[in-house]
């Protein structure tokens, strides 16, 4: 008997009868001796629809007191789920109990729309467990300290589910969602691209922060911070199917360091993403400080930034570049061409959105050496412009102009063998 | 200067469109100057949707567990409208935020799905108000001792308004709805039915309780003990007529004396109700305690009663007759024939599920004699049956035959001459 955290999507979550099915599968594992805590999505499309009806409303201008009603309004899909997850498990015969974050509480901080979560209150939930009861606890929100219901941000819910079965030292978390694991890259743009069936905690990051959007790179983060073991799985497999077979699919996220796994082949997996956009500063001049009086800015405005570029500097100065989430694009450069630029007396402020990233990730990078020359010599091979490029000791990331990025997500999966065993390679 | 509470049902909150009049509705006496505080219903058709899926998910069984979560379900449709006209508001150019009943908090007792409110904590709401802000606050529903969403059962939000009046001691309660006011009685059965311009707090209460649906009978039983002024009116005038000619239409529910009301009527108001249905005991020991015997086991199955009437006694037996909601009837019919029949030594049970109650109202009937009698001539001359009778100060009630509803209210409406002003009468 083991005490397992169930995540399920919104797909999965997307009718009655779909919601009947994720009861099914909760109870036959709560059959099966487990404590059972289950963490749905919002019924597929109704975030999106509660929040159309906002935007309807909406003032044009982002305010705090704004975002505080858009979180308040989208915290009701998880809501809802709950309650109805919790009634189907009933109906299935067991006891179940929901809870909304604010109830747990799920304590986050106050930055409404994309909160961060600070701690959960476990004793709720165990004495429920405890009592032989399932217990649904929605995603995507908790509570701030003011009382004012926040939202984790977009796929928040896997970082809820990680968060909770952190809080709770699961066995493991369960991420059930409508692929069958994590690959080497998107099988939608390599059909050869093959299921890995683990992946390091560190990969896994590498490739959930690069865009292979299967899990919310914060789930990771937690995951690999309190050490919770996590599967993707998928939730189109029936739910009467074996519950060892069930438990033994999908890629189980691992912790194992890199000579426990002498077969890892050297790049594991092909991530990418187009939702960047690319900022440059030009002839900034070249003192201590620079970098932080053009980043603090852009933290302050609540804007997040990816890779980060300082050339050499010519004369005294130097051109900066970093990219932003593409939805931020224009309030960068705004910011960038009125407050920032002239600050730092830069000679021009550039920008482009149509770019996108490239990365590969393998642990097996640590050790062999060669593994970005082989990369940028496919791409060249191909005839792709590298833009910019930024590595850590797991991956190397390019980025290039967004009309290439199938291209070159094919070349490197050839280039580095990803279509064929691990044990093969 | 003042303090005002106004409350819209679900239709006025049926599109973003009519959520944008409502808010420009409140932005126009928020502008003339008074503290708003507003308490909007779920959209219409949403709490039926939310229901409709639950339905749908739920075992066989009502269960407390059960009911915990339809009204954690519930609860959400007044979520979305308070952070969608919070929003509207924004757009209006006004501060607003909105709450849940938990956030405020409205403490209710734990009778999910039918909970009452128990206390209203004013503080935060205050501080808004005072801060300027126009406070959106959900109806129908709060959280019980335990931290569980309850609901108010239909209809809550008309008294989550005016018990919100009541504690912030607001100067005026309007109630928007879909009719100008109160009627004497359903102009759909009585075209010559009239408005009137007010009505004491007594005869609404009897007017609401005995099924004139405008008002739910505990907003009418908060208003009358906190003795909040209260006043129902169309949601359907444009949203920008004069301030002054709206604060003074629909109907105001006051708490004058009947003398110094000299001119009122006899009789004000015509109510009735088919909701119910007729359970007899036939044969039951006329002793101390038999009433109680039979309707303590009612009560405690959460089944609420309304007329009783305990005929005279023949051979220390007698027979023993109530009413109850319609969707009780099963339940109340199972629980006589199972239980308290056989616990009593009943000879027989008795059920009629196609009753209906027609009632006059008036404070004027105080110190009229003959007004019952009059009433039972009219319902005689037109061959109705009479077949419970149950009277007040300020109402007389009867349970006739279902299909003579409409004829008994026609007939009723004309003896007392209520097609005509009240001056005339």
């Amino acid at each position: 008997m083991a005490l397992i955290v169930h995540k399920y999507g919104g797909t999965s979550m997307g009718s009655t009868e779909r919601i009947r099915n994720v009861a099914k599968r909760v109870a036959k594992w709560a059959r099966a001796g487990h404590q059972m805590v289950v963490v749905p999505s919002a019924m597929s499309g109704e975030t999106n629809r509660l929040l159309g009806l906002a935007k309807e409303l909406s003032p044009g201008k982002h305010t705090p007191a704004l975002a505080r009603e858009l979180d308040a309004i989208a915290a009701t899909g998880e809501q809802v789920s709950v309650g109805l997850l919790a009634i189907a498990l009933q109906a299935e015969g067991l006891e179940a109990v929901s809870y909304a974050g604010w109830q747990v509480a799920v304590a986050t901080d106050s930055s409404f729309t994309k909160a961060r979560i600070e701690s959960i209150d476990d004793k709720r939930v165990r004495a429920d467990l405890a009592a032989g009861k399932v217990v649904v606890i929605t995603g995507f929100q908790g509570i701030d300290p003011d009382g004012h219901v926040t939202t984790l941000g977009r796929g928040g819910s896997d970082t809820s589910a990680v968060a909770i079965a952190a809080a709770l030292k699961a066995a493991e978390c369960l991420i059930y969602t409508d692929v069958d694991g994590v690959y080497t890259t998107d099988p939608r743009v390599v059909p050869e691209a093959r299921r890995l069936s683990t992946i390091t905690f560190e990969e896994m990051l590498e490739m959930a922060s690069l865009g292979s959007k299967i899990l919310q790179i914060r789930s990771v983060e937690f995951a690999g911070k309190y050490r919770v073991p996590l599967r993707v799985l998928s939730s189109f497999t029936p739910w009467d199917i074996d519950i060892t077979e069930e438990a033994a699919s999908g890629t189980l996220i691992t912790f194992e360091q890199e000579d426990e796994n002498m077969e890892q082949a050297v790049v594991s997996g092909i991530a990418f993403n187009r939702d960047e956009a690319k900022v440059t500063l030009l002839g900034v001049p070249d003192k201590p400080g620079i970098a932080f009086q053009i980043l603090g800015p852009v933290a302050e405005a609540n804007i997040d930034i990816d890779v980060i570029i300082q050339n050499v500097s010519h004369d005294g100065k130097t051109d900066f570049s970093f990219t932003v989430h593409r939805n931020d694009y224009t309030r960068t450069m705004e910011l960038l061409q009125n407050t920032v630029g002239p600050a730092t007396n830069a000679s021009k402020v550039l920008g482009d959105p149509k770019i996108c990233k490239v990365s590969i990730v393998g642990i097996g990078m640590r050790s062999h050496v060669g593994v970005a020359s082989k990369m940028f010599r496919a791409l060249s091979e191909e005839g792709i412009n590298i833009q910019m490029i930024s590595t850590s000791e797991i991956k190397t990331s390019v980025v290039i102009d967004e009309k290439y990025m199938e291209l070159a997500v094919r070349a490197l999966h050839k280039a580095f063998d990803l279509d064929q065993d691990a044990a093969a390679a």
